[in-house]
């Protein structure tokens, strides 16, 4: 029907591939995020099997069978997830059985797991629970160590189709104990390597521009990826290679090129966020913050908190919303206010000051500024946001202009603030 | 290579359905958990569009080609999302011009579009944006309002295929402002109708046990969805039907059927949080708010300002991380600290009443618990959280218990403590 693409276009077919296939009409009108996908994505990368593609379709026999047939004609493994509950809407073993030509029999260890589980939760079976222990009988059934719906593994000319349950823990569960471990067995793989390098401060195309030599002088096996996040660039760096030990130095030889490049903008050579590479660096020189917000309204504070052990190192939060209260609980000074209004450096300043003194922590970061949708002026427009990190001797201040939606500005305020106290602990921050 | 099913097996084929096709080897590799394709689901199944299938590729004109023919073969419309970048991994557009065998040309209003856009942000442009302001000459270009990468709008006897960037926001605003309404212009549709019932306070089953005889009752083309989320159930009735006004008056009878089997349990009749309903509810009676958070960490007073105009009705949050901090700034007394700890109905008491008081606010509401994933003991066991309202007269208390992962046991706890603010005001909430 359309044109086909000249043959440079196309790329040479890796072996030992896979594609994840999930079956429920939920995830297609988007009423369940697939988080399994990613997570499996995520394992098979780990042990240097490549996802060629991920198929969702709906709870229809000739949706299945279509997707099963051309997964086939591409990959090695197919792992499939969803549609194996006790409910009349779920069809895949079924539809797997009749693919497979294959009838459905009681299989007795399932039966016993599945008789036991019910015990374990002391409800009574019914007879749709019976009818999880038939399996197609040319398949390899899956104990299911928290549910009551067995996995299945058929093989077919050296390839391997998986079925699972959907249900998240059950499916984890079934990979990371018998299908991992199974595919490792049975497929000779590549090796696969990632290293994550976090990036603030900078865009992504001036980002681009920046290390346009170093990327064009990759090796052809290690490709580089731009995640761009708001104000965070993630670059990641993904290689192949038969010989582990090479491609990890290669890789390693990469990243060491590329530092001194952007070394400003770095924050962090693992993927994690800003809030955990600055809580990582306060702990170590065992200090703290404290933080005083007003566009904010929390979430720098919501942030620092999601981490883990937050209370080694982070005190606490003023979030003075109303301006009075800047004055009343932050001691801003009332004429400051009046002058140069809540927007302004002198007031982040004092709130700075402020906050490390009353919260009795080593840095205070404050925020002002106009999150939107509402309150612009020509003056200081929608997006204006001032942040001023305190420490015992000096007050560090910087204004940015955020041009997006209400959250979008919150989200990045934080960012920005923790991204500049991470640069003044460095010590490479300058004062413009 | 496999037995086909047998024709009984096989549904009609429905009009104007739709594929979505996401790419980048982000997605494949589980870096990126894909949202787009929920919301996109989401969205088109509130306009009438069936999705048969999403499909996720890796950045390779192969696969991407490979899937452009599979989904034109069994779909009227097209959604595709990412690969758009400036940057080389990005690859989408020039594998689109291929396969619609049209060259790429500058256009005029993109070009402006992008040019104002770095004017704006004030930055300069370099040659990778200018980039980006090509398009192939045989599609519609659609606008990129948040951002410089334009979307793309190709048609083929009478199918369409849009592509747009894989930024969530770029893309959700394309869609909202182009793409759907164009979708709905093109394709032909019977009338859909939603109602969203917002519940808090009670779970999916006991609630679904609550309303099996409304529900039972409904006539057969009104649908009912449970939407569970932590704390909160959102019950979605779908009407599909061809007289739009008769549609309207039976969802409006049968919504008026359920209000009073669960009216305790109902905050809004509308799809919105309840933070926003709080909000509307203190506004129309001029009344205000204030926060002391622990456990929570800044949490609800984030999620109180995402609200825009919440400072017509909220004061804010003093966030007292540390213990010493809820004597300092909340003046909880030491005694009661030290004889019943932080996470006590005695403390939650004292840090409700001093927060209403400092913020000078008509209700105060606090919050001390355990989120994990450390600090739990036999007495408190983790995720113990207790809640305080205040108002000028009597402290309403709750002790909850959550069995979830430290970021859910904090959301879990902002919105119970949210929803108890709701029964306060709204005079339902009983003291146990």
């Amino acid at each position: 029907m359309f044109v086909k693409l000249p043959a440079k276009f196309l790329n040479n077919k890796i072996m030992s591939n896979c594609v994840i296939l999930t079956i429920g009409d939920e995830l297609l009108i988007g009423q369940v995020i697939d988080t399994n996908s990613a997570w499996i994505g995520s394992e098979l990368s780990k042990i240097g099997i490549p996802v060629l593609r991920r198929v969702a379709v709906s709870d229809r026999a000739d949706e299945i069978v279509k997707a099963l047939d051309d997964s086939l004609q591409v990959a090695d493994i197919i792992l499939i997830t969803g549609g194996l509950g006790p409910t009349k809407d779920d069809i895949t073993k079924h539809t797997l059985s009749q693919y497979f030509n294959s009838r459905l029999v009681t299989n007795a260890d399932v039966l016993n797991d599945v008789t036991s589980f019910f015990k374990k939760v002391n409800r009574p079976m019914i007879e749709s629970n019976y009818k999880q222990a038939e399996v197609p009988e040319h398949c390899i059934p899956i104990r299911n160590k928290l549910g009551t719906a067995p996995g299945m593994l058929f093989e077919k000319n050296q390839k391997v189709i998986v079925s699972m349950p959907g249900v998240p823990f059950e499916m984890k569960e079934m990979m990371t104990s018998y299908v991992l471990p199974e595919l490792k067995k049975r497929f000779s793989r590549e090796h696969i390597e990632h290293i994550t390098i976090m990036t603030a401060g900078v865009g992504e195309s001036f980002l681009a521009e920046k290390i346009r030599h170093w990327e064009q002088a990759l090796p052809h096996h290690i490709k580089l990826a731009y995640l761009p996040n708001l104000s965070q660039v993630r670059l990641r760096l993904s290689g192949r290679g038969s010989d582990l030990q090479v491609l990890k130095k290669e890789m390693q030889q990469a990243v060491e090129h590329l530092i001194p490049i952007i070394d400003q903008n770095i924050f962090s050579l693992l993927d994690e966020g800003i809030e955990v590479a600055v809580g990582k660096l306060l702990q170590t020189k065992h200090m703290t913050v404290a933080t005083a917000e007003s566009c904010t309204g929390g979430y720098m504070a919501h942030k620092i908190t999601s981490v883990p052990g937050s209370s080694d190192w982070y005190r606490g939060s003023i979030v003075a919303y109303q301006n009075d209260l800047k004055e009343q609980l932050l001691q801003v000074n009332h004429e400051t206010l009046l002058q140069h209004g809540a927007v302004s450096e002198e007031t982040v300043k004092q709130m700075a000051n402020q906050v490390r003194l009353l919260l009795i922590s080593d840095y205070g970061i404050a925020i002002s500024g106009i999150a939107g949708p509402e309150g612009g002026s020509d003056e200081k427009p929608l997006g204006t946001v001032w942040v001023a990190i305190a420490d015992h001797d000096t007050v560090y201040t910087k204004k940015f202009l955020f041009t997006r939606s209400r959250l979008q500005n919150i989200e990045m305020s934080a960012l920005n603030a923790l991204f500049m106290l991470y640069r003044v602990i460095k010590g490479n921050f300058t004062q413009s």
